[in-house]
């Protein structure tokens, strides 16, 4: 494939990730992606042979590789996990606000509609999931906190994150934001090791 | 109206609820919930002639409603709030369960789907969302939480529930629902007021 195909291609996953992040997947139409991505229909198929739902795969697992680097970064430095959170959902609330509430988690919209009808989608999600609370639980045992309990807690800050921006978009609002960024200190600080 | 007609409108609702809950707004076509409910097409424009956003804004009022007395029959007892939102996960996890990870929170998917690009439905979930938060921070409140901090972590709390809720459909597990609810307690006997 030459550089134009490649953008081209480019172009029309970061189209998808775009629409299904703000409206999922059913309301994600090929002719809206085309339109957004200024693609020709014929690449669509030359791109994606399988279809729409190969090119929302590749957007869902584009969007949680993201994510996940976006964790790694944070837990990979100095601040200590309540400000990685804190951090995390500032960095959200900002794309969030500048986006007009389309955005939030690039992958709840479709997890949701796909938990229990679209087992291949729901396998993505899952996965991209799995990876935010894994990098989660690495920085909670690197801050001392044994393997159980990092465990458990990361998958509880996954979970306020991830209802904290449900909250925030259905609201148009970044308090269920802070709200949530005051409740994960509550949780690493009584979950923390003593010193 | 008679008898048959009110019957034949609650099955309508009946069966969008089951539908938007499990697959969202953008995936239920009126063909399914007409199929589901066994109503004839006609009396899908005589009960709801502003068609489908009239019949899901519909369903999400009353599962809304239907949340909102559980959590007011669980806090109005003699439960506390630890105790309360362990209940909650409980009852949603047994129905998530039963039901192959199709139901999880009533109103999230459309939330997600809806946030930026369907102002009347959004709201419609923000009200149901505002009503569930309020019955949790008047919960707080009587169990000696001062205003302020029953707000905010009733906001972390409903934040905690629908992220876990999300996690568990997309996972097919109850583990996040586990975590929550250990979350929860921690977080509420860190915020508890002192006796």
């Amino acid at each position: 494939m030459g550089a134009k195909g490649e953008e081209t291609r480019a172009r029309l996953v970061q189209a998808t990730r775009a629409l299904i992040e703000a409206q999922g997947y059913y309301g994600t139409g090929l002719n809206q992606v085309l339109a957004a991505s200024g693609a020709p229909r014929g690449s669509l198929y030359f791109h994606f042979p399988l279809g729409k739902d190969e090119m929302v795969a590749l957007a869902l697992v584009e969007a949680g590789e993201d994510v996940g680097a976006l964790i790694a970064g944070m837990t990979g430095g100095d601040l200590g996990p309540a400000e990685v959170v804190r951090g995390l959902l500032d960095i959200f609330g900002d794309r969030m606000a500048e986006s007009g509430y389309a955005t939030g988690c690039p992958i709840a919209t479709v997890a949701l509609e796909t938990a229990a009808g679209h087992e291949d989608l729901r396998l993505v999600c899952a996965a991209a999931y799995d990876t935010w609370q894994q990098a989660l639980a690495r920085m909670l045992v690197r801050h001392g906190h044994d393997r159980a309990d990092a465990e458990a807690t990361a998958g509880a800050v996954l979970a306020l994150v991830e209802g904290a921006l449900l909250l925030a978009r259905v609201r148009h609002s970044r308090t269920p934001l802070d709200q949530a960024a005051r409740a994960a200190d509550i949780l690493l600080r009584a979950t923390a090791p003593a010193h």
